[in-house]
């Protein structure tokens, strides 16, 4: 046959429950063995002695090319993917947000195209569902035949992407008869639309209104009510960005109660706090997001949470608006910044630094996290998540001795600062293939735009 | 002096922590003295012997005389009161409720005039917001100048009484401001509307479906929501007619994590149950309430948290509609079926039936949650809820060995039928005094239409 | 009839659940009448007005003349109980402690004669059984009708008071079986024996090495260890000086499941912490009593336990002795220093101030900590720990504006330091009446030597 | 190379957190290669097409060849060994156990000369502790240095195994300086022989009295001593064989606060209880084991703490004994009866029918219970435990769709009755490897005796 043989040889081998050293043989797209000194014939042969060797990141929250009022979040598929395989992350799943009025197939087309010929890593869809009339609700089944059965519906941002708990409840009741998971932003829109009218009333403007506006009871309440009515729906959950206790403890009491409740936070909640939004000027603006930063005491429940299970998914919600031309528009209203920042490269350097490095999970874990959990969860394992014989050749070669700072300076993603500026980090992905193919090289992206896939799941 | 003296001589007076032999002079309206082996002179005596004397029942969860379409809630005050007070019962509490466009004001008149001449027991009033415009916020001050601090608000009945978030909260962010006490309907009306629909649309229209179509994960919810946003705007919060496992167990974290959250239960939610529904014919009409009776699990937990303390109040949710004319609106729509049933005149028998007599609280413990809780709650004690000197003169003379079986037939309530029909009970009230006026002998009322009066709190 | 009548006129009476203006009548030994604006002729009038009046305290945790090695505790039944009765407290229970090989019976007999001819306020006893042969489990129901119905055991001080399982175990059968109270203290001697012997060892003589000796972990463990023998044995539970969120847990968990688990806690645990220890010199011994002073997050943990009725009573575990000569005798060797200190005066006192002052509690359960609870429990209720008509007329008058600085100089209390020392309180007994007579004045002892009676329960 | 080539496949291969299909090539006595396709050339080829395969069965918990009285268990290392490779566990750890006075080398030598030449499976020891001289202590790190760095002791068999709280406790100090890590049998001895001198005394001779003289509190109770002592002495702790809701909600609060404590249940505490007790005639005894059979409403209890973590690993506490001639020793006194039965073959039959096929556990759950979890824990991961290159040729080849029913008659146990008796099974192994060996051939045992060597962890 003649596809191309690569033999990554001499590296530790780490999947999400199992950690052994083996050589890997790589034939084409795929991985084709496993074994102790492998003496095969291979093109090209990779010295991983020393490092570890992962399947392929996964990062299940991602807005490219995401349109925000008269601009859009500042990496498309080309970049955005480029620094994620930089990274170590070959596959995204990205949110196709479908406008007022628009039909999810019309919906899903659009973002097809946004990543047809740019992505360099591999892609998937969630829709996001902002105007669900019924015609909508009987798209469900046939997103789930197209390869799209995840969708994530806001209970935040009221008069703009929120649902009421009627259309969230029959969504729900739709999506559990069609096998397909609902996903849930969850903060209660009509109290942080009263906050901030009142914040801004009484002129508190800086961004860290954004902050106290979106108080974290009521994260905990919007994720209660989201489970409350999952489980009268009888139909699974996914909870996305959880910030602090009050989410994870609702999340963990319905786990214990046998509910099939998920969740994921982000590296930006372990990392980062409320104090940042006391930066000075408008440095505050970067960190504007939601869910907000939290508290610090939050972010010990947090790695508690992923290490126990409660939450089973780190992923990045990278939604980077430059500080230039894009945060700059709320300077004068903390309600008019742009939400989101950039974190699509950075993910796996901090949780590998924070977690892994200061002793709160295993490499294993760690694995799992990243790239084994997010394939389960959204319907890509074996293919992907897991370094086994016929899964697709996504591998990350990780050096544990390197490191460096995160900056903007540094960073491949295309937004003018970085969340994480100033952070040293342990770790590099040395090389990362994407089905055999190299689209990373010691940190840095050298894949081709356009050689990434969609995922059907 | 000119006032009339009785003396109640020789019974154990019990309070809600202690429980003493004392014999107790009435003068006028008020308690004057208390003491052993008193030898006053008094116009009136009454022998006790062998018999406890309670503070007079407060009910402070009654719907008398309340508009529902075209029709009203079966008793009047007079009626209800008078056999209010034959059961032991000598002050309420009744909703006022707003109509859309109508001012608190206004209300609270209409209700005054609703209550004045016919009221046999003293009778206070919570105000029911409807119609929550941003005059009818700036009169809560107002209302609380005039007696009445505390105000219901609803989070089911969609399209009828049901407020926004938005609305529950700025109330509550206004009632904090105010010393108002914000009470709150805790069912998510979304869900039950959808599932209402659903049902009737599946020819699903018989009893059951009531119950069926407010599961108790929705109470838990919405009795969870009640709180975060009580949280967040910094007010105090009482759930009413609290029903399940579910709403309990958000009720007892928050008052674990020092919150100020407070609430009742009713005896229907001790003593019936799911299977009620089930009865042949229309027969479940008779338990159509909101929230709906449960699995008979429930009643476990609901003793539970009345004993320590979670739950401190049992209320009746009196809201009689007669079977013949009333119930059967909702022949073939269970959701057309007036909610509510009568239990005003029933609450003190089968509280002790159920609680004292089968020793799952003290006698002290039945005269708080009957009559020293809500007086303290509701800003009445130590005027109600206590025998004690100076306070008014409300007695109940009560006799535990006297037995009867609750039934349509010998109730005193205007209304065809008894959802407690045929449970045998323990206990009497010999005589009952309303400021020091005999409104109750041997479980009949024989109070004046009119006497009652109205109480600012 | 010739008996002496005090009117106590113009006071707010406080009760454990109720709070009422009245005048009190006493007549004798006895509360005669309660009542508004008695015009009773009596011997003496008492104006209180701007006080309030309570039950007299009742502390059911002391150490008077206690014997110890050498020495003994340096109060007596004359020093202890007027000291008591000058801070409110008019009624103790006292641990009479068995020798080995020495009767139940005998040792009762000692105890009364240490108290008669002595005692200023009542007192009752309980056994401390130390020596648990066949013969002393066979003279329980003898206790119990001798009303010593309440026996404390020792999971702690091995070698010497320390019970082994099995028979702490038979004592609970026996207790449960005859009606009687086991009390214990729950920590694990094992573990502190081994401990001890440890930092002896290794030259770690200093007091604070005292409380390294006691965990907390082991105070948790002993108690749910306790708890659960009390469950197999089916006899209620008591458990003493509770210090730390460990066994609050455990207690808090057995009364959730319905286990008739009860707790007290003492003012040095609410007040003082594991830093006293640290204290220059030899100061640290002071403190050193068993369980000993905990981190200081416990107080919280502690307050909660009280305000929400986890734990039930605040005793003072009284038990003094002299730095001069008697604390020094661990100069060299902390598991030397005899474990205790003394606050038989000052329990009302910092209860008032760090409960009622800074918001804690209310005054009513200010009144049940101290008096009424420890009534009930024990078995004085409600011949004291209530003002009711009949009850034993055991009164505090107290004034809530007049403050003090507690300090060894001021008490009198027979011992050279106290813990306490510095600490600025509210709130003063200006009249204390125990059967009627006058024991306290200003915040002074003035009762007379043997007035004091045996309290039978 | 001689070595001999085995290919197994077209099966799936099922890992601890993976599962893929996969062929495998075992080269002499460990696995070469993972791949699809292989073509290599082999000795022998597997056909494993619609099977499973998964890593060797670890019981880490058997009692083979164990004194007890004048008897011993009645398998052998021989004839357990090889139940255990037809059942498909090829690896065991048993207790070697320490008589009075003996050393801890000594009983480890004595153990290794009863399973030399004779076991079929791998086999290590853990050490149990039942004197616990200094000596004994002192030889704790020499035990970790030959590959034995685990010993249980006994909080029960009061006057035999057990060891008193500082015993316990000074052996955890040790264990934890030395990286040991100490099991606990934990169940209170002082309770249950006081219980059984009861029952006895009062004739109540019967096998069920086993089980009332042990109740679950006690487990509960001894669990959190032990867990408590741990925690103090800073070591981990593993509990064996746990029953019940008491024990498992202590072992999931420490785990909760971050305490390396784990625990493992058995087959027999899923599958049967209290009832089996009540069998007519002498049958009970059968279930004579300690801690005993539970009330059945714990086995939700046990199979959720294996779903949710928990509890982390299945044993078998195998310990047969023979109806005929020892159970019956106990005839008239249920404290006689040979404590055990035997589960070493039906482990996995068990799990996989109660936990797979009936939906409570994935299959890659299975595998970590009975396989990666236990190798992990016991220090022989990689080499056990996972089926990957470098790793022990030990794996099962599982046929999901082969039932049959278990029996004495049946089985290959030396033991006259299968406590198991009746249950019908799914899924068979149809080959067993051990390193490379065939030692199971479609449920029966094929290996040779003394085949199985030794395992230093």
């Amino acid at each position: 046959m003649g596809e191309k043989r690569i033999c990554v040889r001499g590296g530790t081998v780490v999947n999400a429950a199992d950690e052994f050293r083996a050589d890997i043989l790589l034939e084409g797209e795929r991985i084709a063995l496993l074994g102790r000194d492998l003496d095969m014939d291979a093109d090209e042969t990779i010295d991983a002695t020393g490092k570890y060797v992962f399947p392929g990141g996964i990062d299940m929250h991602t807005h490219l090319d995401m349109p925000f009022f008269a601009t859009a979040t500042s990496d498309d598929f080309h970049t955005g993917t480029a620094a994620a395989c930089a990274g170590g992350t070959t596959s995204v799943i990205d949110f196709a947000i479908q406008a007022k009025g628009e039909s999810l197939a019309s919906t899903l087309e659009t973002w097809k195209a946004k990543a047809k010929g740019k992505a360099v890593g591999d892609y998937g869809f969630h829709m996001a569902v902002t105007d669900l009339t019924d015609a909508v609700l009987a798209e469900i089944p046939e997103m789930v035949a197209l390869g799209v059965p995840s969708m994530k519906l806001f209970l935040a941002y009221k008069g703009a992407l929120m649902v009421s708990d009627e259309d969230f409840f029959r969504t729900l009741v739709t999506a559990g008869e069609n096998g397909a998971l609902v996903m849930v932003h969850a903060e209660n829109g009509d109290v942080i639309d009263h906050l901030q009218r009142k914040f801004l009333s009484e002129g508190k403007t800086e961004p860290r209104y954004h902050a106290l506006s979106r108080p974290p009871a009521i994260e905990g309440e919007a994720t209660g009510r989201a489970i409350a009515l999952a489980e009268v729906a009888g139909a699974p959950l996914y909870v996305v960005h959880v910030t602090c206790r009050e989410a994870v403890e609702r999340i963990r009491e319905a786990q214990d109660r046998g509910l099939p409740v998920h969740g994921e936070t982000c590296p930006q909640y372990l990392y980062l706090s409320y104090e940042n939004y006391l930066e000075p000027g408008f440095e505050g603006a970067k960190y504007v997001m939601s869910p907000p930063l939290r508290d610090a005491s939050n972010q010990a429940v947090l790695w508690k949470a992923l290490g126990d299970g409660t939450l089973e998914i780190l992923s990045s919600d990278h939604a980077p608006f430059r500080m230039a031309d894009q945060k700059i528009l709320g300077k004068d209203d903390f309600s008019k910044i742009p939400n989101g920042a950039g974190g699509i490269e950075s993910r796996l350097y901090l949780l590998w630094t924070g977690g892994v490095e200061e002793g709160r999970i295993s490499r294993k874990k760690f694995v799992d996290l990243v790239s084994a959990a997010p394939a389960r969860r959204f319907g890509l394992y074996p293919r992907k998540g897991v370094i086994a014989p016929g899964s697709d050749a996504d591998l990350v070669v990780w050096d544990p001795t390197v490191e460096h700072v995160l900056s903007a300076e540094a960073h491949h993603m295309a937004v003018d600062f970085n969340p994480f500026e100033g952070i040293r980090v342990k770790g590099r992905p040395e090389w990362v293939f994407r089905r055999g193919e190299t689209v990373g090289r010691s940190g840095n992206p050298v894949g081709e735009a356009g050689s990434g896939e969609f995922l059907p799941r």
